[in-house]
């Protein structure tokens, strides 16, 4: 899949380097299940940089440098690059001065959100990441979508593997939502509003106009709104009101804070007290037969190692589609 | 209320300045509305340092200092006294290098987390602060609670009136649930599990075991858990965990992370950025009739508006209570 998708994107006109970068980043994202934002999204890619909608050859640049914090310009490259020189760069600074930030405007969609949080966590740095995104959730009391479902990633490292909360808002992807859907499935709770402004765990009747639940209703729509808040003014980028009003999603707004707790020098202890509450969240009754509990980040790992050994299982109309990109090119 | 307040303090052996600074914060929470928060909790308060929970004459002291990151013990000081001090020393932490962060353990319940959020805002900074509690909220597919709600605070000033969102992870408040249950009043969304372990919005079926509801189910029980493993490793402190073995919630641990956005020297884009955003949500056909958007914070700053020119309104009970209190001393 590495070697298909490099070929692929330098055809395209990438570097070796960016290539490799992007083909080695979206074979992770599948290697680790998250298909919605690793291979299923190459031909989207593709199609945006055909459009015009992603530059290919922009650098992210530094805009302003004041201490632990900095404003970076991501030159409507691409998300994924301009976020792994985005999370490096904060990463630098929390070894630096303990904590560092990074604000990022201007860029494009980063994929999969956990694979920052886990290049922190490799790193031994715990990472605070989020970005804003196109307006798809109502604010609450409000009937128009205009609020992202900007995803909030926190990774914490650890020894015996890293926690990762990658998390979007919402409380169902339209992609998860359109998934049920196909399996003439309702969603176990309400995914959305209906076209009679009623929340709706029925697929069919949420998926014609994009506006989703926050989670926690009016507490993820307040939790949106701050997110998308932080991400413009810390970058002076365009914000969801502003994104909404382009053709596509594009110029989003970031923010990557890092902090390196090695710095205090007890990582033993640290890892001791994770494991506690790891422990202490595990050892728990099922509420219900056959339920069982896992850390933030728990099932990616389990589903890493099951790809790893068995193979990634990849749609065949997808990976058609990739092999028929890489010939017409 | 200052007044009396202060006078109740001082009788418990506090000094000048901290009764001063309790009664002021115990107010102002009252003059927002929060009185779960604010003048309701004097009594148990009270109790707290009866019992010993709470040393009035503690100090919390700085334990680490790593460039831009701190580490603070509270020695089960009083929570609010512990907390002003922290956000303190975030915002001066801030100041100097852009983003700081100072980690807090062996404190005490810090009553409204809005409160530092404010006061980080007044001084001109983002904060981004949360806590861990006792366990209250089983986790994602476990029957007994092992998560804290957790509140998380984010703050970002505004010459118009601060943005705070002050949220626990939980969708509703053991207070508020109470509430609903004494005006006879179902939940108008679930709010914890009932005895037979189903999802329940009945206030007397889900207040027998508090089990409460994280936000979005699996998302706010993730969400929770990270925090609470930030707050532990970062301040070296107790974790839920152990919280949840004590017989008072007490030896918490805590957050402050602060930004100082003026040093990007742009307050009035980043001001004209915000309004951008608050007036997007803001214009919108309301979901219902009667139905409208606020950004987090409004309604409190509308509440202190009605308040401050009204009057404050108090429960005649826990007022009398107040004033038993200071004539027992």
């Amino acid at each position: 899949m590495r070697e298909t998708l490099k070929s692929l994107f330098t055809k395209y006109g990438f570097t070796d380097a960016k290539a490799s970068l992007l083909s080695q980043t979206y074979t992770n994202s599948t290697i680790d299940g998250v298909n919605s934002h690793g291979i299923n999204r190459v031909p989207l890619f593709i199609e945006y940089i055909e459009k015009g909608q992603v530059d290919i050859n922009a650098e992210a640049q530094k805009v302003q440098s004041l201490g632990s914090i900095e404003r970076w310009d991501g030159k409507l490259g691409p998300g994924i690059i301009n976020a792994v020189k985005c999370t490096d760069r904060a990463i630098e600074l929390a070894k630096e001065y303990g904590i560092g930030m990074v604000s990022l405007r201007n860029t494009n969609h980063w994929m999969r959100g956990g694979t920052y949080g886990r290049r922190a966590a490799d790193a031994g740095c715990i990472a605070l990441l989020f970005t804003n995104t196109q307006p798809n959730m109502p604010p609450w009391g409000g009937k128009y979508s205009r609020l992202g479902n900007n995803p909030l990633i926190v990774s914490i490292p650890r020894k015996e593997g890293h926690v990762v909360l990658d998390m979007a808002i919402s409380q169902f992807a339209f992609g998860k939502i359109k998934d049920y859907g196909l399996r003439g499935k309702k969603l176990p709770y309400p995914g959305g509003w209906d076209d009679a402004d009623e929340l709706s765990n029925d697929p069919e009747k949420i998926l014609g106009n994009e506006r989703g639940l926050p989670i926690g209703y009016w507490k993820g729509s307040a939790l949106s709104m701050v997110l998308d808040m932080l991400a413009t003014i810390l970058s002076a980028g365009d914000s969801t009101a502003k994104i909404g009003k382009k053709e596509f999603e594009s110029g989003i707004s970031q923010v990557y804070i890092c902090i390196y707790p090695k710095l205090f020098h007890d990582t033993e202890i640290q890892e001791n007290l994770l494991q506690e509450i790891i422990d202490y969240t595990h050892n728990v009754e099922p509420m219900h037969e056959g339920d069982r509990t896992y850390y933030p980040g728990e099932k990616t790992l389990l589903t890493r190692a099951k790809n790893t050994k068995e193979g990634i299982p990849v749609s065949e109309e997808v990976w058609t589609k990739i092999l028929q990109l890489a010939a017409q090119k």
